[in-house]
């Protein structure tokens, strides 16, 4: 098969990358390096199977030329930043949905008709149902991430009804693991490396959330996408357990031997759009054989491993 | 109050820039005339509260500068062109998303913080449940029109939680009623204008849908805003019955005084995200004390008993 990955020098999409590689599969990658780093493709770049696109999303234009002659797309790439959302309240809009619809748009221009889209729990707002399933009651979004991400959600299935694709909807919780370059593993090791006895801490502490291994991950959306028949399929991915941000903050401080001091900005959320409670219910994944197997704790420590191995993901942060 | 309209020489927009001239706010009608017509507003010009700026959604700084100085913005400019979303699939993002993206940000520039928001019940794809209710399960789009609606429903809500703004989503059937220029009743209208003798028909006929009649409609948004005391407020309005396009065609030539002979295309749709069924449980909106006034039948005649009397509606199509 011949995929097409964007964000594909990203955490998640790298790593999809090489998976799709050691299968045979032909890839191409396609990033604008706003976030994902060329390093990360070192080992692909050794395939003849392998082809990097520097190209941004935004650009219909290129972004057509670089997909021709693919089977099949992976569309990775999206600002991922939702704690900064009111910040940049139109960067969303562009970066998630418009990008999405431009990379339908080529597709169908193309006549590929078969892609996988990495979208979030972030779309079901403050859910009331835990764990929360794929079709919980219609939900109301609480971030300009999660309503971006749901508008391209909403794209992809009127081009499934209306072109004949085949989409497959993989709404993620957070993802940790190598390569992991943003988010509150890699915030709090940031500052415990510049201060080991103060710690700063968003929110009261309490917000729970569900964490997801990336390699575990990318087995979901592989064993999703072959195990699935319809023209639109929708799947959770995560873990059945969940810890609280105190809980993560401890592994975190005793894999690197410190105690700080804990400063707590307070309240049930970090920052506007935060989520209090992320657990989705992921049996319909579980159905069809798939199965997490690193837990939320080994999921830190492999991620602080990898910044011990890799520092200049830290001084690099983009 | 001093109210901005986006699309209010349309025909909801119309009716409702008269109804709030009629309560003696101040009114500025914004419209680019793509679908609406300056002579549903000769009765609003007699009025010194109402101004009209002819303006488009996507150009920002005119957009901009005509809101300032409203207190609420009722957001009623769309591409309601349900039927032809596959025809230009980036229509409804750029009309209707982006579109709505860009009125939320003049909002926010000029510090005005309610919206009201012409949703529809295709967000709801083809429900499981009948009728409908607002919190249905997580609904998966079938159309362009919707997809691009639920991605405004979705910016505004994300507004609402990071900007403090107050939204009022009406997720409408279809509207029928004065001014009322696209839709079955329209083109069942001309065509048997044209050929008294034959009708053909989109689908099978047996589409079933509930109608409102427009000053219903306008009721049910007005007394909805005024009853309502959340952050974000989503309604549907609609009436608790519904016909068949048999049905409604029967009333069309029973008043025409006509017979046609009636060709089917077949199938249980009319066209690609034609719902077969549209029934949207308004209890939400009944418990606030609105009730609509004007049967399914009575919508269609009043509809009718419109184009007699102003026949340049037809020749106007736009």
């Amino acid at each position: 098969m011949n995929y097409f990955v964007t964000g594909g020098a990203g955490f998640i999409g790298s790593n999809l990358v090489d998976r799709l590689l050691q299968g045979g599969h032909t890839v191409v990658a396609y990033d604008n390096f706003s976030t994902g780093h060329e390093r990360f493709l070192e080992g692909a770049k050794t395939s003849s199977n392998f082809k990097l696109v520097r190209g941004d999303t935004l650009d219909v234009a290129v972004l057509t030329k670089a997909m021709r002659g693919a089977d099949f797309v992976f569309h990775l790439a999206a600002n991922a930043d939702i704690r900064f959302g009111t910040l940049h309240p139109c960067r969303d809009l562009h970066q998630n949905t418009i990008a999405t619809s431009n990379v339908l748009e080529a597709m169908r221009q193309l006549g590929i008709c078969r892609i996988a889209f990495a979208s979030t729990g972030s779309v079901y707002g403050e859910p009331r149902i835990f764990p929360t399933p794929e079709d919980a009651p219609f939900p109301v979004q609480t971030s300009f991430y999660g309503a971006s991400k749901l508008a391209g959600e909403a794209l992809i299935q009127a081009y499934c009804e209306g072109f004949n694709f085949t989409g497959y909807i993989f709404r993620f919780v957070s993802i940790l693991g190598e390569r992991y370059t943003h988010g509150h593993v890699f915030d709090f090791y940031k500052k415990l490396c510049q201060n080991p006895n103060e710690l700063l801490i968003l929110g009261g502490g309490y917000q729970r959330k569900s964490y997801l291994y990336v390699q575990d991950c990318i087995d979901g959306m592989l064993q999703g996408i072959e195990r699935s028949s319809n023209m639109i399929n929708i799947y959770n991915l995560g873990r059945d357990d969940h810890c609280d941000v105190n809980e993560s903050i401890g592994w975190i401080t005793d894999h690197m031997g410190l105690n700080p001091k804990r400063e707590y900005t307070g309240g049930v959320r970090g920052w506007i759009g935060d989520s209090p409670f992320i657990l989705l219910d992921t049996r319909k994944m579980r159905e069809r054989g798939w199965t997490p197997t690193v837990s939320i704790k080994r999921g830190v420590i492999r991620t602080l491993q990898y910044f011990e191995d890799n520092p200049w993901v830290l001084e690099e942060e983009k």
